[in-house]
């Protein structure tokens, strides 16, 4: 398959890229990084990366950005980060993506754990979370011509809990290799709308 | 107690006000009905609104737009309907509420079945749904001085369901009585972080 991995350099989309490279074709995509650049909060540069890398069989998206503040702080723009970055970039990378993606092609969104198991200040990440999830399960239902969607919902990451452990206490990290493999399982399987959750 | 009810005239809104208004001092909010103006797409609005209301005990929406659209049919601008009124109209009446609320107050939003159980063209409200039951429940853990925050996620309504019956094909509606009586728990109960199922 041909597969366009958004955030492919990053601690997620590395491990994806790890499982995926050897049987597929892949083109990463990153803000500054990787083959083609492209910043999902903007409608317009999604629709020039699409232009540029043209059709595909999956779409991958392993990024996403939150403003983290406790919510008697969190003014209407503080949560404007979350809906503009991991809210609406990833179901923008969806509706206009879904036009360049082949036959019985996938699209694999990312959301987190923080929705079910609520952190300090997460309230915003929670609900581009929720958000996502939410999408994903009713979209599924509409798409014709086989295309399926899901996401993954990825536990604090073994890689990444040096940096957010105040915040995670008490969560078990799970490692980034067994989080790829729910996207793995997106992409190569036959499911849609679901949710993976890799708690 | 003072309570705004913003949505007080609609379907859902006035069977919540016939439930609270014999023990209650009610204030009902809407875009042009009810006894203040406010537009929940709007923070100016919301801002203006509490400026006259002051404070209160309970803030409670019943409010709330989205375009019903097949996903392969959305653009990126059909889906901001449901953001800027579903999705940010609420979190933005409660951001803002909050600093209107007296000690042990509560907030109470309103989602939506969708988001659970997929109708066609749904995508965009399910994700607004999605994402404010999320918010909810995250938001629950940040909240100090005793405020609470809740929604109820109704089913369709019986007095709405000849409206919607296409859609809705093998739903079960609920009255609109019972739903309200999932505000009343939100209101009048303890209970903080939940998503009341009215299904
Ligand atoms: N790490 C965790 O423990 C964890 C747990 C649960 C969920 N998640 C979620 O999973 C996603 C990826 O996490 P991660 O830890 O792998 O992130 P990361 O290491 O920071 O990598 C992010 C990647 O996304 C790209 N990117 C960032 N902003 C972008 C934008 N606006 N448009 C396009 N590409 C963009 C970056 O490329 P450039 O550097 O070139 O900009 C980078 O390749 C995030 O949404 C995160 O919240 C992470
Ligand atoms: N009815 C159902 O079967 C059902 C089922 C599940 C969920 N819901 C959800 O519950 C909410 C209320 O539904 P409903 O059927 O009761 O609606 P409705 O009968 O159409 O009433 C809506 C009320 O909200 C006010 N309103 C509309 N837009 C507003 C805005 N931007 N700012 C402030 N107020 C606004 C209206 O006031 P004005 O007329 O003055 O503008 C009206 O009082 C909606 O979010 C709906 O999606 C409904």
């Amino acid at each position: 398959m041909r597969i366009l991995i958004v955030g492919g350099k990053g601690t997620i989309g590395q491990a994806v890229v790890e499982k995926l490279k050897d049987a597929h074709e892949l083109i990463i995509a990153g803000r500054t990084s990787g083959d083609v650049q492209v910043d999902l909060t903007s409608v317009d540069s999604i629709e020039a990366m699409f232009k540029k890398v043209g059709h595909v069989d999956a779409i991958v998206n392993a990024s996403g950005a939150a403003k983290f503040q406790l919510v008697e702080e969190m003014t209407p723009e503080d949560n404007l980060v979350a809906v503009q970055s991991k809210l609406l970039g990833q179901i923008n990378l969806a509706l206009i993506g879904q036009k360049y993606l082949r036959h019985d092609g996938s699209i694999t969104l990312t959301t987190g754990i923080m929705k079910d198991d609520p952190i300090p200040g997460g309230a915003s990440a929670a609900m581009a979370n929720g958000g996502v999830a939410a999408f994903v399960k009713s979209a599924a239902i509409d798409f014709t011509h086989g295309i399926r969607i899901n996401c993954v919902s990825p536990n604090v990451l073994v890689e990444s809990y040096d940096n957010y452990q105040d915040s995670f206490k008490g969560f078990v990290p799970v490692p980034a290799e067994r989080v790829a493999m729910a996207y793995v399982k997106s992409v190569e399987g036959k499911q849609t709308g679901q949710e993976y959750q890799v708690y």
